[in-house]
């Protein structure tokens, strides 16, 4: 008899998935649509972000599509309504564009927030919920592997309000018993994540430039990330929704190690088989807020969930890039 | 000849205090113009919060009032301009009121912050702030004393925007220069403090029901405080006002070693020469947003300030219960 995975439990749950139309939301949800569960997903659209309609070509007649912002609570509030699961992912994640609005940061990353967990109070309380937070938190490492115990000292204003946004959901799973599960999220890449610009992800911008055979640019070089492939993030987030044990808890996700961002564009000029890159000093205006080498450490994710990443770096990026040489278009 | 107090050197400049109608704003008001500084006050006169012309009272002539709400940007930003120093204690402080309307809560101690310190930004870069921030962003101690390097794990919706106030204003300065020294109080306690409900802090109802000569109830009774005399945090404010070295820092203040609220109500009673009190089980509404136990490290503001509490409890309380049997009808 073959062994049950963690989405078998979910077969005909209700979930939803705000930032749906979004990178780690469609890949979200192609899952969900894979293991039976009934998606609906809620997209704002806005032109910066990552949300996408191209994201969910070949699930579109299997997935409810509602395009609304997550400030709006009324539209939220009948949309939580009867669901079983809440994936919270829809979030600004441009910490340049949070400096240059810190308002608009603001009434996404916190107010909204706040306002989710208010109506799944109101409405739906016994919904379980996961919501994707970011190692930004954590400001310039003390040390490394960064675990979730490390103190958090937020090097920008995107950082302050999806903190808030975090400690939000797990008050009203203490003070309420709001089912809520965080993750904090390191660099992640694969399939349907935005390419257009630097706004959002450095490695977006390369995998465009590799692409489309022009070269690109390697800010510094020698910091240290590690990176998760989408699907790993996916795999984790079905298994918080599956897991009592997740509930209330903060979980870090990783990568295989660690890599420093020069070795990094080599092995993307690698296995594209083409391309090339200048390296160039970090931009002024980023420094501020940088936040040197970081990797993290997910071993509470493993022993609590049993995670850990499983697609290796070059088999990811290869899966990346193949997956934008036949749909460029539909990201630049 | 006499030796220079630190608000000497604050003679001629001119201040702005939000909340300046308040318990410490009113407090500061009446030191900083008795240094000869050129004081204006901001004050919404929310009635649920701590504003009171009655506490301006004497100095009424000698101070600007100008009575605004700090969510409204415009206001702040013509009362900023010019102004050498920025006292930011206005805010919503109690925790209860926080839970039961998050979103007001978010506006006064999140979104007004960071529009203070975009105003700042704007039209007056060279000001130096004090920002007023609490020792609830602990949460449940893990050590104590708790020094700044606790980890910060709030416990109420109000101290996770307390918490992004506050590092709105540490990022500000990291990012953009601006002058910002927030400092964690503690049980602060003094003449002109609210004490019209038990709405922010225990000792206040306390006062109000020993002056009035009815009994008063200590909830719990085990848990260990510490409190700081009003006089003692205006000092800490105004050396931080003339240090260069606060720039950028969070300090917390606290007193003169621990108490149990048992032992505090027999002080009360004792120093009151009438009164008494009943121990009462913690409120259930309350369990969930309690602390326990809490006193604070401030070796920090010592090492780098040169401040410790200078009124002992009792004299303090004594001071307290004096000015409420002058002044009771303002207050109640």
């Amino acid at each position: 008899m073959a062994q049950l995975s963690a989405g078998d439990e979910l077969k005909g749950r209700r979930a939803l998935i705000t930032g749906g139309l979004g990178f780690i939301g469609s890949n979200l949800a192609r899952r969900l649509v894979a293991d039976g569960v009934e998606v609906t997903l809620v997209d704002s659209l806005v032109p910066e972000y990552g949300g996408n309609m191209f994201n969910i070509a070949g699930i579109e007649d299997r997935v409810i599509v509602n395009i609304s912002d997550i400030r709006d609570r009324y539209s939220l509030a009948h949309l939580v309504r009867g669901k079983d699961l809440l994936f919270n992912l829809a979030g600004q994640t441009s910490h340049m564009d949070a400096m240059a609005d810190p308002y608009t940061d603001l009434e996404i990353n916190c107010r909204a927030q706040l306002s989710i967990l208010e109506t799944c109070r109101e409405v739906n309380p016994e919904i379980k919920t996961i919501f994707a937070s970011t190692r930004q938190l954590y400001g310039q490492p003390q040390y490394l592997p960064v675990d979730e115990c490390h103190p958090l000292r937020p090097v920008d204003v995107n950082a302050i309000n999806k903190l808030a946004g975090e400690q939000y959901h797990i008050l009203y799973h203490n003070i309420y018993g709001i089912r809520t599960t965080v993750f904090r999220l390191t660099n992640t890449y694969g399939p349907r994540m935005r390419i257009k610009d630097s706004r959002q992800a450095f490695l977006g911008i390369w995998i465009r430039c590799v692409t489309e055979g022009i070269p690109f640019e390697v800010w510094g070089g020698d910091q240290l990330r590690d990176l998760t492939y989408v699907d790993d993030v996916v795999e984790a987030m079905v298994l918080a929704a599956t897991s009592d044990s997740a509930d209330g808890q903060i979980f870090n996700l990783g990568g295989e190690g660690s890599i420093d961002l020069r070795s990094l564009a080599d092995l993307l000029v690698d296995l594209s088989g083409s391309g090339k890159y200048e390296v160039r000093e970090y931009p002024r205006e980023r420094i501020a807020i940088d936040i040197g080498d970081y990797y993290a450490d997910f071993s509470l994710a493993e022993s609590t969930l049993g995670w850990t990443p499983k697609i290796p770096l070059a088999e990811g990026l290869m899966r990346t890039l193949n997956f934008y040489r036949e749909h460029l278009p539909h990201y630049i």
